[in-house]
């Protein structure tokens, strides 16, 4: 369901192993060299319009005509989030960019303000690129601003919140009755102020029990697990409480944005597999980068007008 | 070979998992919790004299003797490298630390003062803590600023070139001798202006040996490859061409630091592990974590005098 767009045939491979190594697919990978005919906004318009495609990423070293550019992604991606990297930014990468294709390339202050003026999310390397638009592709649209961080380890808490705050987001209030049905799970000294803090000590049954509240209350509009190995919830059982609750949710329609910070033994590399498998993106020793994910999601929704803005974040 | 001084237990799981997984060893791993009686300084002194100890990463919510922590850093930095992350550096973060072991977390500005002051490498993530602390284990030390990129594909070379100036790393001029010697094996329509382009049309023979130029030339000081996905040549045809290469010049003596970016199928992974157990470190999908590592490992030398600084890029 992702269009890739790229200047480069060597860019463009990328997504290929990417995306099969976490089994998503790809619509379309187009690499348009010098782009003597066809130019960027021909192909926003086509894959706007083309039912295959959910998600537009775009690689490009510069763009031939600036304003067509703008105005197509302007419309196109309130239609569907369109993420993109422009390289040859610095000094260095220009060079090497005017070396091969004859790309002049602009000042990167230009295609900061046109990029952020038109809705398009940009990406700073070919990872974030690469894992915003599968992300983009992965989750629901998000209802609201609101976020509650579910972690295990006060100190992961910590770096989720710092990573929430780095990428525009926002950790919600908890209201007093959602901190009532908690405690009926999470020991007194646990942390009922966001990020919530359900112990190291939690057996499968609370970190489920306390995910599903989160899950299902409706003033939760989209959810950071952080889960850190203990014996007494291994990560593959707290992979698997974790995908019922979700799916049993599902089943029920409710559906939000969910993504997975996980920090222990190789087993958590296994648990990340599944979780994704069950539509969690997850991120082995990476909490900053489940964040930045989830951010790419609110980027999107706030420009789409589907969230409020109510923090700018760019 | 790597030290872990973290303030938390979970924090610390996630080491466990991410150098088991990347094939290397961890000498000890401390949480300090509230540090009631041993506080950074004296780690640092221990860890300094510890002969299983090659790197020390620090993964802290506040310092108890800020002053006492510099002088001990400032000397220690010297001779092993110190990495560290401050978490609780935003004021979500440090809301959600202060709940959990009442430490004050500092003005952020002061933690990146002191942290230069005294030679500490800064990660702003957990993942780069926990990479760049594997890579400052695995490379040997730079005997200079001369970056040489080898590239088979321009996309990526103009994206690792971006990165090389957005961590303050310098691509190589090449001398007209070193050009000559490479355009005996690169095709006339690649680029002998770093990045060094030897094109997607490159026989394993043509990749090998423009490598081996750069490797044995003492005027390279690292290499960065940048690895496209071919018929030609493919992931792991290219791997151990480059194993075989880097092998061969290490029995003679010729080490440097190297790190690779690879762009394609999922076969790169596999040829990523296998450069990894040769000792360059390999990121599929990645090119800038490939630069930002080797970045590292240059803050490290210059600081502990091991190159001069030409250039400041912190």
């Amino acid at each position: 369901g992702i269009a890739l767009r790229c200047q480069r045939g060597g860019v463009g491979m990328a997504v290929i192993g990417f995306t099969r190594s976490r089994g998503i697919g790809v619509s379309a990978i187009l690499g348009m060299g010098n782009k003597v005919d066809i130019d960027e906004d021909d192909l926003l318009e086509f894959f706007a319009q083309d039912p295959n495609t959910r998600v537009i990423a775009i690689h490009m070293e510069d763009v031939k005509d600036g304003l067509a550019f703008m105005k197509a992604a302007k419309r196109v991606s309130k239609i569907k989030p369109v993420v993109a990297l422009k390289t040859g930014r610095t000094p260095l990468g220009s060079r090497a960019a005017a070396s091969h294709t004859a790309a002049l390339a602009g000042a990167d202050e230009v295609f900061d303000a046109a990029f952020r003026q038109s809705g398009v999310i940009r990406a700073r390397t070919l990872f974030e690129l690469l894992d915003w638009a599968r992300v983009l592709y992965m989750l629901p649209q998000p209802q609201g601003e609101n976020i509650f961080i579910h972690t295990s380890a006060g100190g992961l808490g910590v770096i989720l919140a710092d990573a929430l705050y780095d990428h525009g987001l926002k950790a919600m209030e908890i209201p007093a009755d959602l901190e009532q049905a908690l405690r009926k799970y999470i020991p007194v000294f646990g942390s009922f102020k966001n990020p919530i803090d359900v112990t190291g000590s939690s057996t499968p049954e609370v970190q489920a029990e306390s995910a599903k509240i989160a899950i299902r209350d409706p003033r939760v509009h989209s959810i950071v697990f952080g889960y850190w190995h203990t014996i007494i919830t291994p990560p593959m059982v707290f992979a698997r409480a974790i995908g019922e609750a979700v799916e049993e949710a599902r089943k029920e329609g409710i559906v939000k944005p969910m993504v997975a910070s996980l920090s222990g033994d190789v087993e958590v590399e296994e648990a990340a597999r599944y979780l994704e498998a069950k539509g969690i993106p997850s991120y082995p020793y990476s909490p900053d980068q489940a964040v930045s994910a989830l951010a790419a999601v609110y980027r999107w929704a706030r420009n789409a007008g589907v969230v409020q803005v109510k923090k700018e974040s760019e």
